[in-house]
């Protein structure tokens, strides 16, 4: 398996939304891209900002840019901001560095695609993108 | 009613695949957006190209734009060009001119949003439009 | 008198209403620029599809870049569509080539300022840009 | 009620107007925003720099992005300024972090536009905002 079919991205947005509805979250935006950094799938539930897709996308497409999951960016944030301000013009997608934003990755460790979700607290959004990626079957990279 | 519901996208969605299934379409990709032109719900099949994203949106917020079907503005844009070459550094998420987007309107004729696919002819991708907004029980604008 | 007053810019707009309103014309977007192309009022109709900001705009911001109006450069646009077609890159507000952009001058014939219409068909457009300026008393580029 | 009319938004710029008097501000420019974040009516008081526009959109189209006032955005801009500085290639229309946007609500809660003031010192701005969107018989979100 080299890529996330749409019956699996659809499942980790089913996966997310039943965590987020456990959990009592405000309403969500969950993306999930290719390896190459394209929209597969995308839900935004009702009510959510409008701002939740880019927001997401940022961090998924963060994450593939970079190679690290966005918590992890948002770590380098703190450290080496000017070095996040200079991905500005060049990320096209954005390089949001906030929780949330994950890579699934195959059986080789290599990068299948990723997933974000934004709209409530940057750690329950990545809660919600892991419970989504495990109940489609697939795996976060570690 | 005065906004698409995600229960709504989703079944838009649903009622375009299921047609494009019965017509033996190519890989689509489908996007619903809201009046304002942001993204409710995205699928892409898969083997679609990269590209089918900007292209459906293209089409379905470029009818937003100018407040008439995309096919309407292909027709359009033979006859004036240059007018709708002039659109391109100022509408947003683009105008494309080629049937497949199309605005849903209430039940006084204000628009609520719009869909657009792409994947097959453009002729075709229409068909799966008006199926999607039909099976979801909302109106397509006259 | 060097420039358009706010009192004056909306004397524009209720003067171009009242122009659609015995036309009975669809809902429009009226802008009021200064000399420079910064907006000085906007007013959309409800029911004003989501683009006609930037097509009003397009025309009066158009009409001042080139110092003629949007009506004259739909007619260059014909004549020479790769010169309108260069200019997308370098003219922030964009050029629409549609009649219903304006250049207001003062008793010398200098510019201080333009009025966009976008809504219905062009030449309607443009019968109430030219109604808005009169009304507030001011003079259209002749 | 679903939408801000333009009657609505002309009655919230001319109440903004009113406590600027009373507050003897400096000159302001007045944008009110639908839920989409497209601009339906705006107005720049004489003398107010050419910024203007783009500052009271960017507060107001900011507070739609995130789903929060831009005061709130203020605040978080001063304890994550790396997640805002992401934003700004992301976010169509800016994201100001200074108060004077502030998103309208219907009876349920959801955005149904925002107003955005730039002009005086952020927290004077935010002060017409408010008794501009009261003056309309609008609501505030909370």
């Amino acid at each position: 398996m080299n890529r996330i079919t749409l019956e699996q991205a659809n499942a980790v947005i089913a996966g997310a939304f039943a965590k987020a509805r456990e959990m009592a979250l405000k309403p969500l935006g969950v993306a999930v891209l290719d390896a190459g950094g394209h929209l597969i799938a995308w839900q935004r539930q009702d009510g959510a900002s409008t701002g939740r897709l880019q927001l997401a996308v940022g961090k998924a497409s963060g994450a593939l840019f970079l190679g690290i999951s966005s918590r992890k960016i948002g770590d380098m944030a703190g450290e080496r901001p000017t070095f996040l301000a200079s991905l500005a013009p060049i990320a096209p997608g954005g390089v949001v560095p906030a929780a949330g934003g994950v890579i699934v990755v195959d059986a080789n460790g290599h990068a299948i695609g990723a997933v974000g979700i934004s709209g409530d607290l940057s750690d329950k959004d990545e809660a919600c993108t892991l419970a989504g990626i495990a109940a489609a079957g697939l795996t976060a990279q570690a």
